[in-house]
């Protein structure tokens, strides 16, 4: 295994630590591993949060910031993050007008966050309503789901819900929203090659040299099947086609996010997306924002995923509100 | 080789297709490779184009847009440019105030640029000024390269260069600003593993599974040494140590830039930061400002490269000025 990290007991603490200093706009609660925005805190407005296994970076502390979350929770690598993490998160975030936690579909955090919730509302009186996020396409159940597992769209959600929270929008209306985006998101994704978690020490799973993984997790759990390696094109189509095959895309504007799962170079994602837009445009589906990039990832993995949401106009318009976070920002 | 492409000679072309799809705020000129701002021209405003071999995206087609460049040369893998590309760049990014080419010195890169720059002033009488970066304190000549090669420092001058050609200063002192950053920017990289070109089909180097590169070039070229894989906060020494002993940073704001070569995941680099910022702190380095993640990169290479820029208030206002591009955008 070779990695830059110290002891690899250690690589959390330390990865925080050095969020920390690169980012002086976030506040890291080092005890709890829980991010913050470190701005003054305007009472009133409904809080967001999220979190889960670390490894996935820059989701979910790269995404706290004006626009996007109010905390995250940074639990082990693709460990989920205790009930204590999330209880001090949520009472922290609160400002008054309850917490939406934004929770990816996995058993471990599903279970925590509900726990935590339960804790919260006891301890400090805190409203939370949670949303989870169930888009992959990939397989019903799974290696660490009951259902769908949540993946691609927790990062176009949690923009989303951001921008409405950052309008003033009430606890019930932002939760109505998030459901919202819940139904109208699809995620696939496919692996090149394992990731390797530091403290195992060895890749989590074999993939020979001739084939690929379709429909993988973003914890290297297996996918729908072992496919021989393909030609970009092709492997496009095997992402694409169960994506529409699960959901009609046409007749509304679509938010589309090809995204890297760590180890795979830029120049690769955009020649993806290249056939990704090519076959939406064969399907008649009318892509109306993009988003190409390393954002949900698997450590080192290499491989893609692709995220189809089905937009209108209101969604549209909180896609293009301002944000300010390390992994993701844009002017007005 | 495990990659997300199609036919191995196409990687480039298709790359530009997607690219140009997924940001229609960009023109591609497809036939000479070239990516530019598809704003309006502002007549009078300093043009700003940079290019080189393609393998190292952001870099340099990811950073066109509003306060960086205004066009992008695409060389093949690891490969310079050739002059009639940079001479259509340079003749189509021109809006009467002249055109500066930002190159990083590598042989091939300076003479097709400068060959560009002679056909361009002949045929057009585009006025061509030149800065050559060369920021990498690893080796003074190397495999590409008489003197120092020029790496990260380039992301940073793009950014700060641009920002002041976006103030309306004329072509001399756009260029005597990029020349004070030569002179006061240092940079050293690191690999763990190699890098594997398309059409090569197989790793550029071999790196045994217990050494690292220190110093390697951003075309996996021989760097410094190899070295047994050691800890984090051992390399960040190795890294920080050349850069320090070789110009003093003490006494004067400083950017510092941590970037990752392409397949190491974010958490790395952000621990590797802590370790960084620790080193400079003892140094009595006084960081002003931070850049981690993956700018200029070297394919799939895991690895990364530590850059320091001496700042001053202009360097600091122009560093902070707004910046619209693919691969680097703030608010103001």
């Amino acid at each position: 295994m070779k990695k830059l990290i110290n002891d690899p007991a250690d690589v959390l603490a330390d990865a925080l630590k050095g969020l920390a200093k690169a980012h002086p706009e976030l506040d890291v609660d080092h005890e709890h591993r829980v991010i913050y925005r470190s701005e003054p805190k305007d009472q009133g407005k409904v809080a967001l949060l999220s979190g889960g296994g670390s490894g996935h970076e820059p989701l979910h502390g790269g995404f706290v910031g004006l626009g996007m979350l109010d905390a995250a929770c940074a639990g082990e690598m693709f460990t989920s993050p205790t009930p204590d993490q999330v209880v001090a998160a949520t009472k922290a975030a609160d400002r008054g007008a309850g917490v939406l936690h934004i929770v990816k579909n996995y058993t471990g955090d599903v279970m925590n966050f509900e726990m935590a919730a339960e804790i919260a509302a006891a301890e400090s009186g805190v409203e939370v309503a949670t949303v989870v996020v169930a888009d992959d396409v990939a397989v019903q159940d799974s290696l660490y789901t009951a259902g769908r597992r949540g993946v691609g769209l927790t990062v176009l959600m949690e923009k989303i819900v951001g921008a409405a929270a950052e309008e003033g929008r009430d606890l019930a209306a932002v939760t109505a929203l998030a459901e919202k985006l819940n139904e109208r998101g699809r995620s696939m994704g496919m692996a090149l090659t394992s990731c390797t978690v530091p403290a195992a020490g060895k890749p989590t799973f074999d993939l020979p040299e001739d084939e690929i993984e379709m429909g993988v997790g973003i914890h290297g759990e297996p996918g729908r099947k072992r496919v021989p390696l393909a030609p970009a094109s092709e492997i496009a189509t095997q992402l694409v086609e169960p994506i529409l095959a699960d959901r009609d895309f046409t007749g509304e504007p679509v938010i589309v996010m090809l995204n890297g799962m760590g180890g795979t170079p830029l120049s690769e994602l955009h020649l993806m997306y290249g056939e990704v837009a090519e076959l939406l445009e064969q399907a008649g589906v009318e892509v109306a924002r993009t988003l190409v990039g390393d954002y949900i990832t698997s450590l080192d993995m290499a491989g893609c995923s692709v995220t189809l949401l089905a937009a209108d106009d209101e969604i549209l318009r909180l896609w293009d509100a301002p944000v300010r976070t390390p992994g993701l920002r844009w002017l007005a």
